[in-house]
């Protein structure tokens, strides 16, 4: 029997507390994916590109940078998630629990863990703890984002609200460690740059200088690989102004690589805290990218010890700039994200 | 000897009625033709996308989109048959005989099998039977098209007419059905959709809804990676406009992987019937489809039914209309395909 | 301890003669570098596009484009060399020591071998011999380049002038062959041309035809792709006109690939004679190729002749024009480049 054969996506009288969503479209990736991530992006962290530097950290082999895996699993959570968000609002409690490699599967759940209808009664605020799961079902990295979502029937009940209570930032003990990681012989050299663990000091900030100006296939090309189905990302027609807006991902990935410089060490993602896409980003800008080390920890793998690191996206403006006397954003800042990486001590 | 080293084509003089044809270059397959397949389209049909999907479905690992072969095997063919042509004019009998993976090695025949000069005596139609073979010299899949071709020389003979007997579309008893397959077991929530063989209706009609803006990388990357040599889609200088005219088969592929939103189940293209191209398409335009349901038949493998589709790729205009009422179609009509698709029942 | 954290690279003053640099960043290749580069490019050489074509001249499999090899150790020299270059002035002495296949790691090393300060003691020329190894250590090319390089300091004291010693050409005798080729059951039909060695003569001049224009996405995608990090390629606001200025290695790779025709059977780079980038190149350009045959010498391998090639890309006017009356490239003249490749007897 004919039916409506599109799905519209969830408005926020669909989601309910502890529900379950199970995101469609697993995906196997290869040395293609990884090949394509350099291409977009001006990586260079030499784990995520080379099998031998990766051997010599103790790893199997280089793994997909961690943030491929990341925009794979947010990917499939968009059709069920934010199809009909207004607004991402933010991210918390992301932990990356253990290095992609060609070859995975990749599927992901999200698990509704907070509800709280906006006064307006026309939009409300959902909670997920998302994970991206392989081919044995082990969990690779989870994350929790909230998102501000549409009602479909302004007069649909409110639910109870449950504004889950999330870390201001992963604990340094509770970050995940890839099994067998050891920098004690860390190659600087191959890395390239000498600076470790000792050399960062809280409060410290760093300008990566390099600039990258940014167009509409190579965005698209991005989203597209990781099967992030959001209109706004490719449609030209879905926006008034006619332009298309980028995915956040794409400037998070595109900040990280330019981090590079001044921070080649930092090889490892494994926990993301916090982050804000602070004002959108649109096909023309020129993304500069600065860090400010927020925190540093040991770790009990040898040689290995762990930055708590912010990452800051701009279109420009003066460098470290980040808000106004009011706390807002400064209009050039594009994302301020609160991450944990590993380096060599 | 120094002799011209350049080759100008055939043109239509140079075709003989059952002439084989074997076209250069033949081109090996890996996951990286995969990643860029998913980075150009917004392909998310989980046979393609997951070698776990496939295995469940029968399969020993996830191919290469069928549409990735299609061009492939087009793209060798090019030099040889459409070179000179002034039109593409049409495609039949198309089957899909097996599934092509990574490490297959592809190379192309074409054997003439209809020839026609045209009235003005300056162009002749030529009918060709495409064949893909792979390592072990087995055909992969054959489709016949027919091309317009200018002649070299207007003084030179006309060959005899011969216009081939084309079936109107594959018969369902004749679609190939790959070794193994069984959608038995189809796990519809990792495929994205719930909707299998029994509610699709014919003469149903599918909005696809989405919409994608197209840039001149991304069709140049596409057209090229398929090693297609067409230079209206390169060379901004070999049209008096400027502009470069889209690769055909760039509009299917954008339009079959939008037709994902209500047709996710719609797994494997086994049979092209036929497809005109109906209006070029340029670079800014957001390519739009719809679908129709032509026939349903079933088949002989385990859970396994084939939906007949019209999918038609739109420059906009109002959803299902194809055609004015002199029967031309409408100018925002890019595409319109029939092809046979594989479902779970 | 804090400090400057990112590298401001190296200044004329701080190279010594017989200095070695390692370059940081490895990089394992797989197909989806292969994949790409057939995405970025129109190459169609078969050996370079299948496993069959190759194993049939003797090779294991199919290996990476030669330029791509490299473009990946010319990348890794980039921000040791040539990130404070004013100029990149010439190349000489490349020989390509072994194909790069899929699974290879390369990393690059650069040894200095002149130094010339210029007289307006402001800039100098340093030239350096550039490595590439693999993982096991083994050189697989090397090639001298000269830049010109800005002085820090312009009150540092000069170096005493070493200019070396640059062979013209690299010698017939001196051509690195691929173990196991053999080009003695050479498959004309595959590659695409009936030509061999005996068809071309020196002085011969072959206009390639085709023309590509070119994309800023493009030309980012694949100078990203090679990790090359010039800021000139990537920031429109490096420059005060507001342009990104293509790399030299991008117009390299396109020439090449449009030398097909006409060279379909110039199948391996075996060594890089001389190169000038005679005139930059920007997003728009359609690059055109013309080659010219200035030498020939058989070879020790079964079936293997190499012809010594000028490749000269342009951005259009009349088809062979180099110079203009004092000597100086023409205005349309992008690149002008040397190089041996071996052929089919």
């Amino acid at each position: 029997m004919a039916a409506q054969k599109t799905d519209a996506g969830r408005f926020f009288e669909d989601y309910r507390l502890a529900q379950v969503i199970e995101h469609a479209v697993p995906r196997t990736v290869s040395g293609g994916e990884r090949a394509l991530y350099h291409a977009l992006y001006p990586a260079r962290h030499a784990l995520y590109s080379s099998d031998e530097f990766a051997r010599g950290c103790g790893l199997p082999a280089s793994p997909l940078d961690d943030l491929a895996g990341f925009h794979l699993v947010f990917g499939k959570s968009v059709p069920d998630i934010s199809i009909n968000a207004v607004a991402n609002l933010g991210y918390a409690e992301g932990r990356f629990l253990r290095p992609v490699t060609p070859g995975d599967t990749l599927r992901a759940t999200s698990e509704v863990i907070g509800l709280k209808q906006n006064s307006n009664g026309r939009t409300g605020v959902v909670w997920v703890r998302t994970r991206g799961l392989d081919q044995n079902g082990d969990c690779v990295m989870e994350f929790v984002r909230w998102v501000m979502v549409r009602k479909r029937d302004e007069d649909a009940p409110a639910p109870e609200t449950v504004v889950p209570d999330l870390a201001h930032a992963v604990a340094a003990s509770d970050l995940p460690l890839p099994e067998g990681l050891d920098f004690s012989t860390y190659d600087f050299t191959a890395a390239g740059e000498p600076h470790r663990f000792d050399d960062y000091e809280v409060g410290e900030k760093i300008d990566h200088v390099d600039g990258v100006t940014v167009e509409e296939a190579e965005h698209m090309l991005a989203t597209r690989l990781w099967q992030n189905t959001a209109k706004v990302h490719f449609d030209a027609s879905s926006r008034p102004d006619g332009r298309r807006l980028i995915y956040g991902g794409h400037v998070i990935s595109m900040a990280r690589a330019l981090s590079f410089n001044g921070l080649a060490n930092a090889q490892m993602i494994v926990a993301l805290n916090g982050g804000s896409h602070a004002n959108p980003c649109f096909a023309g800008t020129t993304i500069r990218a600065w860090s400010e080390v927020l925190d540093k920890a040991p770790t009990d793998r040898p040689g290995v010890g762990a930055l708590r690191l912010r990452l800051v996206a701009t279109s420009g403006g003066e460098a470290f700039a980040l808000r106004d006397e009011d706390g807002k954003y400064l209009p050039h800042v594009l994302l301020d994200l609160d991450y944990w990486a590993l380096v060599p001590v």
